[in-house]
């Protein structure tokens, strides 16, 4: 029962789309705010209990415990149930998925909606979080056809606009304007924070740089799994990016300023025609 | 006349600092602006007759045009007035400076207040928007202590704080603080926007990467300027951050998650802690 979980409760409910939801959580706490908030029906900690007649289980935890998570349901898992997840790597998620579940894997879809807020925790969760937001799923050949229609329906329920690709595709687009842009913000902030006068530098900084390592104040052991678990497109953006590096530093060696004023142009103007596009 | 020129005419008689206070530019329109909406005092498109008794003349204008207006004032400029500016580099400013002014560059003060605004022109000029920002001065040794009293002064009044360095310290500092990323977002848009699929990709990206790329929608000419004015220590940067990415693609080969948590750790606690210091 975190952000994401508990505004997918909340939009259901909102939708009157399901008549029950089942939160299952670690802790009492986080179970008992859920309950409180009216987030969900019921709080379950035993997984078991919670598979019981379940139609549909939304696994919407840090990555790193999903192949935990899915051990855990296993031996529960009634052949009506339809899973499905939220991380935000998928590759990883399906081969784990896979070997879990077996010959049950056909009832598994993989999702990453595509939406989040700078708080975290079911008190922070809004039953609009989803709305008019990108949900990508990501069937594998395996996938039952009917398994992925619940989950679009779930997510079109919450107000998202469900696309579908391969998780390959999916680990690509999001290494390319996710997880690159993470490590850039990280990697600035970490080459700053270890200098000598790191904090005359920190003075100075203002709202440009602000904005720029927001992204560097994430939790490091989410980008620590997402970086482990895309970890191959990631290197390949990597290199792409050293390369338009190198590029950069060719045209200011030449003192080319007909060409940084060129790609600054490209680059300026994409990124207002996507910022207002986005509006 | 623009957003820093009119707001520090309007900080000045905010803090009944000057008694008049002369606009200069080179469209009437935005003069008539300034006046219409009270921020000058008159308005002037001869240099020669804004020169004539001035106690401090401010030079508020993009980098590149520095030049031509030290040029401009020359001829004009008396033994008693004060000139200071507003540039992102330094360096830069000071050698044409010297060069231009000859004898008179005792009366020169290089500055640059650290505020700016997403919007520009006179119309966005306000009050306060250098109160409790950093100032930075670059005095060089034949500066006039008078002069720089002058214009520490004029800073002061409009509620910011001042700060000496030399031209060559600022200039180090701004290009990690500020240049760089601005580089970096440049480059990651020019990237993205540059691949086959670039439309496919701008549809996934979110949050995250609008406040990571918000700077790559700055001023093209503007950055064109600040990165051949600075680029000796910018080519500097690039440098020691493509150190930082190699380090980064080390960790990923080598699946060292500990590595990668404590690097993203490192960035995450020192970019909260300077947020959090900053509030």
């Amino acid at each position: 029962m975190g952000l994401i979980g508990g505004s997918v409760a909340l939009a259901l409910q909102k939708a009157q789309f399901v008549p029950h939801i089942v939160g299952v959580g670690r802790t009492e706490k986080s179970l008992q705010q859920a309950l409180y908030l009216g987030v969900i029906n019921t709080a379950e900690t035993s997984v078991e209990a919670a598979c019981n007649d379940a139609d549909l289980i939304l696994i919407a935890a840090p990555v790193a415990q999903t192949t935990a998570i899915l051990k855990s349901i296993k031996p529960h898992l009634q052949s009506q149930t339809v899973i499905t997840d939220v991380g935000s790597t998928k590759g990883d998620v399906l081969d784990v998925a896979r070997e879990v579940l077996g010959v049950q894997f056909h009832q598994f879809v993989g999702g990453h909606p595509i939406a989040g807020a700078e708080k975290s925790g079911v008190s922070a969760a809004k039953d609009d979080l989803f709305l008019g937001k990108n949900i990508v799923l990501t069937p594998a050949a395996e996938t039952n056809m009917q398994a992925l229609a619940s989950v679009t329906q779930l997510w079109q329920a919450c107000g998202g606009i469900v696309r579908e690709m391969s998780a390959e595709t999916h680990d690509r687009i999001f290494a390319a304007v996710s997880h690159l842009p993470h490590l850039l913000a990280f990697a600035l902030v970490d080459d700053i924070a270890s200098r000598p006068n790191a904090e005359e530098l920190f003075r100075f900084a203002a709202s440009g740089f602000r904005d720029f390592t927001r992204i560097a104040g994430s939790s490091p052991e989410m980008w620590r799994d997402i970086s482990l678990a895309n970890k191959t497109a990631l290197i390949s953006e990597i290199t792409t990016f050293e390369n338009e590096l190198t590029q950069l530093k060719q045209l200011l060696n030449n003192h080319d300023g007909a060409g940084l004023e060129a790609l600054f142009n490209r680059a300026s103007v994409a990124r207002n025609n996507w910022a207002n596009g986005k509006k």
